[in-house]
């Protein structure tokens, strides 16, 4: 499999970690996204939503993470649950990702790091942070007593819900206050073939 | 079937709105979001997400409205799709709409419309009013030459992504900019059993 992505991304990260602890063997394609490349009409043809990342599987495209992970779940028989209970309860936590964490998290940290300093505006910042606030709090509960999201191993909700979270760039996140986000991130850490997103996908720096 | 929900939430309006297409008798037993029941400890034990809506059925509850839309087309048959591939496309769309269109849309709707004017975060008004027109620019590109968002009837995709679009409040969301979102809303409500969503679900006056 070949996936469009770049290191910044934790959109494109969520479908990489899938494929790494899959164990699946796959090809990155670099998209240089800070410089405009996934809004050129080229691009488009690929994916209308103009977004990355993109995973081709022989003569199929996927786009939306969370197909890309459901697509993987479905041909190895992991991660979306084992009970149709369970299989609920993940959907649920990619829907609320997509929803309210990454979505919010990755918007938050783009603004914050890598507009320029002059274009970064401050009470957006502020109200995004508020929402990626009430975002991980609500993760940090649900994490109360648990070690995994759904059921008692690993599955999309954890890899979904992940995806921006391990990245070094602030965005209104700190480990520290969050312990129960905290244990969990070294228990996913901890999953074999894991990697750090910048060491899974190709980064060029962003100069702002 | 009931739901918890409330007339203003596009998000409810998604779950009502497939129970009502699909013919399935329900319940609304209304929410005073915006009074705060949503995020009190008593609401919490229903949803950990301290969001509305929330679907009863029987014993199983169920949060996240594409969580619930899913159900509805398990149990119907109806709604996502009839190949696999059709079913991949549909859960893009719902993604899409749960990452980049519904979120974004109730969130700038929410600060323009429902919090006192003097707390109208004006800068974080237009950041977020950027993100919902390049959400409806996609929307309206995918729509260009099509029916519906997937196939060849409706489905969840066009069930999700329509959440926020039938409601009045100003949100940077003006029919006659979009045209071919505009064809489908009127495809959408001239299904059997559509109701706008002021008429589908409870509904208490907003006093800000």
């Amino acid at each position: 499999m070949k996936l469009y992505c770049f290191g910044q991304s934790g959109n494109s990260y969520k479908a990489a970690l899938t494929l790494a602890l899959a164990d699946i063997e796959w090809e990155p394609i670099f998209v240089d996204f800070f410089n405009g490349e996934a809004r050129t009409p080229e691009f488009r043809k690929i994916n209308v939503m103009g977004e990355v990342p993109v995973l081709i599987d022989g003569d199929r495209t996927f786009t939306q993470s969370g197909v890309m992970q459901y697509h993987i779940a479905r041909l190895t028989g992991k991660f979306d649950g084992k009970t149709q209970e369970e299989k609920y309860e993940v959907l649920r936590w990619v829907l609320w990702d997509n929803h309210k964490m990454s979505s919010q998290a990755g918007a938050t940290r783009f603004i914050m790091n890598f507009l320029p300093e002059a274009k970064r505006p401050a009470e957006a910042i502020a109200f995004m942070q508020g929402r990626v606030k009430a975002a991980l709090t609500t993760l940090d509960m649900a994490l109360e007593g648990r070690d995994w999201l759904v059921g008692d191993s690993i599955t999309l909700a954890d890899i979904s819900c992940c995806g921006y979270l391990f990245y070094p760039e602030p965005f209104g996140f700190e480990r520290k206050d969050y312990p129960n986000i905290d244990a969990w991130l070294d228990r996913i850490a901890a999953q074999p073939g894991w990697k750090h997103p910048y060491d899974l996908m190709p980064t060029k720096e962003v100069v702002v």
